[in-house]
């Protein structure tokens, strides 16, 4: 994916510390009253739904010669987010994200979503507003439809339930588990932005807390801040896919890192890998704020997570289609289970991959 | 619905006061270790599940002619329950009951559910594995199929957000928007329960943290811990609409208690209503234990909750039809809006239902 240049919601980005938004107590207008104001500016694009949020549940269609395909993610606050440095609507953008990568995986259309939130005392109307701004948008942008949700108190901090539906042309959805010995290892876009992001801006609140005064310094770095607050779900590679009449043999999405996410698709295959560093997609802001931070750009990539690019295999035969495509990269092939998963150096050496070494120091 | 005599569940009720499970830390296994260990006793039940759990999202079929109906709900700890008097299997149970009620009342057939957890590090191995021991017994009887989730670690408590499943054919679901003026308003089951077993317990509660040593006491009250602690879905209600020949006008699920819910199908349907007291479907043991608690039972029905019976409305030509079924009553009718919505007391008094009556002191 291409620089963003400076990303619109980023700019102003030091305000982020300094929010003072207005405070209406969510008891001031009652869970009923909540979720009205937050569902009232809902509109629907796809004609699948047939009765969207409102009533007990919603009644949902989808297209003749299609399957329903179906998952579910949470983001917790303290474990996923730190609202230190995470604005709310991007908050809300991310969690969509997050959910249809899930589907993209599938090679599934994202058509539907489902919103639970548990909400601490600590929260306004304004703040809830804030994160549906963002879950709208996304909605939006990805032409998906906010069908049903459920809003409730919770005893601690905020916890962001998703359920993405969406389909598949019957017998086209792709597994993790079907990939087979010498098929390529592809994947979109670049990697472990988000990740040296999310370096950047603890540094900033360590930073901030101790300063308060000072205000953040990010640099040039909208990139990499875009990548960890506000990533894009590759919901363009469907097309790409029938585009270039490819069906990926395996696929899986790049939200915990290249390493694991390979590791699962390998282990549900049954098949050893060859991961080559040198082909590694890192953008040039990525490996220069990674070097500054002293982290190793291959380890970003393989234990960062949450770039929610795909990760997919194709067979061999398949490789013209996709060898001039400026957002797939083949980073690899699939070996013999009995090979192990190996990344080949820069320099030549082969190097088994075992967990430990995605998680960088 | 009959009594339950002995719930088996609830013999040796005392000893969930005095737990002392094996006590495995979930670090100890991980994420996915832990997510194995709950899902490797997943049996499905529909033919219309292609893929269950393990891959980045489940995919799903219905039966030609059959329309999608989905809803999201959520259970969260110390607002939803409370650890101390509810066993975690009865609580897995009870979290699949809440999510497909809101089925029933489209009258959908509920067929796949989702579940999502945040665990806070003060629960183990092993009681995570008797809360999904508790989702799977539900997934059994309802012959549901869990095909997917998603855990995670939380900050504080434990959340459980659950998306169900299912379907109806087509243009057969019911809204809580379409009922008429003249409609008669009825009920399943008996109402009023799930609030006096909440009581039960949180008296024994108080007991038990002024002296531990005292065992609690719930006297002959099995049938009101379980409205409490493990109701039951009325899916036996879809197959009682179909023999009866019956089309509900609306409908919706008695979660917040009758004068809530009530109050919502008619807000939704621009409806007034007049509710009488005398029809009132009260249990014997419900009704005694109100007055043992110097609760007046009526407000018990109206502001309880958690019965999770079903509320509809049916044609006056339709009342022939259920006038002799043992788990329907017909507690009222709909009037013109401008009516407003009334309870005729036994006395004969028409009292204004607003919502601060449907909170007992």
């Amino acid at each position: 994916m291409p620089h963003a240049g400076t990303f619109p919601y980023l700019c102003g980005m030091s305000a982020l510390f300094n929010e003072s938004p207005k405070l209406t107590p969510i008891s001031q207008v009652g869970e009923q009253g909540l979720i009205r104001l937050l569902t009232q500016n809902i509109r629907h694009h796809q004609k699948g739904t047939l009765l969207g949020a409102g009533d007990d549940a919603a009644v949902l269609e989808i297209p003749a010669g299609e399957q329903w395909v179906v998952s579910t993610d949470s983001l917790v606050e303290g474990i996923h987010f730190d609202l230190t440095y995470t604005p709310l609507k991007h908050l809300g953008f991310k969690a969509v994200v997050v959910a249809i990568s899930d589907l993209l995986a599938m090679r599934a259309k994202p058509r539907q979503l489902t919103v639970a939130l548990a909400i601490s005392a600590k929260y306004t109307v304004e703040s809830m507003e804030e994160l549906y701004r963002g879950i709208l948008t996304a909605c939006e942008q990805y032409e998906i439809d906010l069908v049903g949700g459920d809003v409730t108190a919770s005893a601690g901090g905020l916890f962001i339930g998703l359920t993405a539906m969406g389909s598949v042309p019957v017998g086209q959805w792709v597994k993790r588990s079907t990939a087979k010995v010498g098929d390529l290892i592809c994947v979109t876009g670049d990697l472990g932005g988000a990740f040296v992001g999310l370096n950047l801006l603890e540094r900033e609140k360590r930073v901030f807390k101790s300063h308060p005064d000072v205000q953040p310094d990010f640099g040039d770095n909208d990139y990499l801040l875009q990548r960890q607050l506000r990533p894009e779900a590759r919901v363009d590679m469907l097309e790409v896919f029938d585009r270039l009449q490819i069906q990926p043999t395996a696929m899986i999405d790049l939200s915990d890192g290249l390493g694991r996410d390979l590791e699962a698709l390998c282990m549900a295959s049954e098949v050893g890998c060859k991961l080559y560093e040198d082909k590694l997609p890192i953008d040039a802001k990525t490996m220069s704020q990674a070097l500054e931070f002293n982290l190793d750009p291959t380890l970003c990539v393989l234990s960062g997570g949450e770039d929610h690019e795909l990760l997919f295999t194709i067979a061999t035969s398949d490789y013209e289609k996709v060898k001039n495509h400026p957002d797939i990269t083949v980073v690899g092939h699939l070996t013999d289970v009995s090979e192990g998963m190996y990344l080949i150096s820069k320099g030549g050496n082969a190097m088994e991959m075992k967990q430990r070494m995605y998680v960088p120091e």
